[in-house]
């Protein structure tokens, strides 16, 4: 039960959702930097930076979006949710590019802290391909998904454990973006 | 030096101030939450919010961040900056009121993981006369702070160690608020 009274139904709204219903002008700018991050304009497929996200997630042990972003990226990847998982475990022996596996090492030092980032991980990363934007995004997507993973754990907020309407929330986050509308 | 180009001098552009400069459409939303969090109509004086940002920082150990929202804080609190330097280096014998302490506990838990927000401490800030509004800002307040303190310091931008700048750099966002033309 979330330490507050977020007056709706966390079924309906569970995790962020009911967040967003509670305190709609902050959830706003939350939800649009969500989308120019995730969905918006780069040259990261959505699938990649969902990844970072759910993987984010994952280390800071925050249900409700390991279940959300890891949908999401599943949705948006030829791998799939096997290959969520396999990254979410140890994404040193997943089969992904040696390019995003350096962006997820940035991404892990900076949910860590973001003096944890060394100049050794940007260069290899660059080494890798990756462009500045890049890592800039990719920081930014792990600082940003460490906010939103201590707002839904710090509010205890709900969530449905069954994985199921996840992944019917992933159509429409794919159709229609991230908005404070969001209901399962 | 920054771990990318941001393409802007950073004495006039230091820390999150570059940033927005190098990526204005992410800067736009993460500053209209800082300024709704931090500045918006609110039962918690703007003083004790930006208290509560400087304080967070400090246990990140993000510099940049520590100098502005402690300059911030300084210049709307009767104590000034002796005040938020009993704060940052010990809340539970600072002279601040047992809701603000039982606040800064809650920030305390909210940086470390979300997870670590106890229904005891969300009892105890009710009981001290928080409201659930206010336990809520003060989450989304350490989460949002989070976010910064590792956007900051994962990209390593520069900033001067001198607080006058800072000082000055509050007037400012006193009047006219957070937004991406910041500079020094």
């Amino acid at each position: 039960m979330p330490h507050i009274d977020l007056g709706v139904d966390d079924q309906t709204f569970p995790g962020m959702a009911g967040l967003a219903q509670y305190r709609p002008d902050t959830a706003g700018p939350m939800l649009q930097l969500a989308q120019i991050l995730l969905r918006g304009p780069s040259t990261l497929p959505p699938g990649e930076r969902e990844l970072i996200a759910s993987y984010v997630s994952t280390l800071n042990g925050c249900g409700f979006m390991i279940l959300t972003h890891g949908a999401f990226a599943a949705a948006q990847l030829d791998g799939g949710m096997p290959l969520v998982t396999q990254v979410n475990s140890d994404p040193e022996t997943a089969p992904v590019s040696d390019k995003l596996r350096a962006l997820l090492r940035i991404a892990a030092a900076t949910r860590e802290s973001g003096r944890q980032v060394s100049e050794e991980a940007v260069k290899a990363a660059r080494a890798a391909g990756a462009t500045d934007l890049e890592i800039h995004d990719t920081v930014l997507i792990a600082a940003a998904t460490s906010m939103f993973n201590r707002y839904v754990d710090g509010l205890a907020t709900s969530y449905p454990d069954d994985p199921a309407p996840y992944a019917e929330q992933a159509k429409q986050v794919i159709a229609n973006g991230y908005n404070t509308d969001a209901s399962f």
